[in-house]
């Protein structure tokens, strides 16, 4: 097993250092920042005392508050092109990992003439020269998406409908589990699976990655421990805390596969329903680790030792399968995870959607090929019935 | 908790790796690469087929072979000297902690005028400019020091006889375990111990930190079950793998602390003693965690679980302390870690040169502090009778 590893992106991390946000980014000599986050995060009262402490540090702010969901490219040259009439010299991003996007294609645009288009990744070219470019700050206000922790943003190219990725590392990414106390428990759960989903994914790809797999584990037990606390007790800070470490350890743990079938396949429901993206991939997580087990059943194990469920050292395949189907379903049972049906309704309406899911073939990430028709149709309906 | 994080120098891991060095030298656009390695690692056939490699990929290599251990100033100014006549634009290091600073010395050197004592890091400063320095590749042959995931070299100030921080990232750290087959148990041990001291002087420290926390962890677990087995049975690719992932992850998991009171007090016995750095530290390893779990026992618990010993819920901190000294006693006993009094003599000998020991006070990175003559006296006193 050949891993690279590195995790450039400097983190912050504990109770409280969001309070920290305006003396950071006067270190960094801003003068006038862009600040990024959607309407919820500012009408929750999150986004209001952050921008009081950048004033405090004699910051001038720039508001964009049109972030989309599955940042389009469109969005992001408003954002680009806002920042860039403003004179902007730093980007703060507040909230999910469609602000944290946003902010870093606007920061792109910040330097280079749009639109972003002209900047989405094409595989195996190396990473964007980033020198000149200005400070850009992230801090998460959900514990799942992780971007924080991630080397690059994922825009959605409306010409093509393509998600396509761009390359940015981060000045910081400051995380502070006292942000997401206020979140709602439909939005700790489904964020939390999110997160859930990456750390097993990535232990589960084809390109397994011992120094990542250590991070990749310890989200998958801090998930499986703490989400169901954090549902149930949202000011549970113990929970809260483990759960925004376990959502940048699981992306921190992504190395190469952005994750596989459920990320995948979960791309055919948020076209057709307008549920968030932690859901379209909790769907399919317990069926996925299922199937993956059929080849790769010592990498499926990690995730069971990882959630604390006891594997035979002679357990076959299928039953390492069964092993993980079960712990996945009780996980979300546990955090009370919508069912495939209250989603997205009857199951031959889900069915005869079939191609729109079975959209990453071939899947390279994924050691279990879904390769026909037949065998799409074959996972989407157990998918659909596995919980 | 507030915890910082990053892990910049990426990391090429995995047995077999070394093979492609000169495939990644030449990626990196080197034509004249700066081979720094000791006699050592030369003699145990180790350099040689880089070498070939190196001139496969139409590499010219010049070679320092004068590495030093604890590298003092001079001998970073006589490798970055013949570096700079020759015309060097890449630097390759095969070897320990020594070899691998002394490359990251000699590189900035290619840059910048000698001598290197212009550039240590004063505390507080900013980490140095390395744009435009050469690519750097650094493979180790023990594992132990991880010097390939620090961000720093530490080189001796031969002046003031202090170890200084000379700040360095790498291109690339390749990650080996073939390469450790051939070490002798002796130097299995004791470079084994060197990384658990890492680990368990990280998680112990008066800087903690989540994040670094879950590397270090993993690789007290991984250095409890494999360097017995690397020590014994020298040859098993298993055992030596997982402890050259433990001492990359044990470096990668100190931010901060560069060690506390073993990497201290060891000083004294490499002062007076020609032993190998892991032998230093290890003889205070046991008695520095049990005076700890005084201070920080629920930190002390950390490096309990990962070693897989039981601490009951209501231990009291000197249960903790009991604990783990044992169990590392056991580990130190496992791998035939050599006696205090067989490095050293009597402890007479030892005592009367406490000054030399106390030479980290006030130590800011030891949550125990030893802060009277007494104290520094009881404590090597404690250490010589601990195992």
């Amino acid at each position: 097993m050949i891993s690279t590893w590195d995790s450039k992106n400097p983190i912050l991390f504990g109770v409280g250092t969001s309070k920290l946000t305006g003396q950071k980014l006067k270190s960094f000599g801003c003068k006038k920042v862009l600040v990024v986050y959607d309407k919820g995060v500012k009408s929750a009262g999150i986004v209001d005392p952050i921008l009081e402490q950048l004033k405090e540090n004699g910051i001038e702010t720039v508001c964009y508050d049109n972030v989309q969901p599955d940042p389009p490219d469109w969005s992001c040259d408003e954002a680009g092109a806002l920042g860039k009439k403003e004179a902007c010299d730093g980007v703060l991003a507040i909230g999910g990992g469609s602000a944290m996007d946003t902010a870093k294609a606007a920061r792109v645009l910040l330097k280079n003439p749009p639109p972003i288009n002209d900047y989405f990744m094409v595989p195996g070219t190396p990473p964007m020269d980033e020198t000149g470019m200005c400070p850009i700050v992230v801090i998460p206000t959900t514990a799942g998406t992780g971007s924080e922790c991630s080397p690059g943003a994922v825009i959605t190219d409306t010409k093509t409908g393509l998600k396509r990725i761009l390359n940015s590392t981060l000045t910081l990414g400051i995380v502070d589990a006292e942000l997401t106390l206020g979140l709602p428990a439909g939005i700790t759960a489904n964020t939390g699976i999110d997160a859930f989903c990456h750390a097993a994914e990535a232990l589960t790809s084809t390109a397994p990655n011992e120094m990542a797999f250590v991070l990749a584990k310890e989200a998958v037990r801090l998930v499986t421990k703490y989400l169901p606390i954090a549902v149930k007790d949202g000011k549970n800070i113990e929970a809260r805390n483990a759960m925004s470490l376990a959502a940048s350890l699981a992306t921190a743990g992504m190395r190469g596969p952005l994750g596989h079938i459920p990320h995948q396949f979960g791309k055919g429901i948020s076209k057709h329903w307008h549920v968030a993206h932690g859901i379209t991939v909790g769907l399919f997580i317990a069926q996925a680790l299922k199937m993956q087990a059929t080849v790769v059943p010592e990498q499926v194990k990690l995730v069971c030792d990882a959630m604390g469920k006891y594997v035979p050292e002679n357990a076959t395949p299928e039953q390492i399968g069964e092993i993980v189907f079960n712990a996945t379903n009780d996980l979300l049972k546990a955090v009370n995870f919508p069912t495939f049906a209250s989603v997205c309704g009857s199951k031959d309406e889900v069915l005869e959607k079939w191609e729109d899911f079975w959209v990453g073939k071939p899947d390279i990430w994924s050691p279990y090929k879904i390769e026909t028709k037949e065998q799409a149709i074959e996972f989407i309906s157990a998918a659909y019935d596995a919980y």
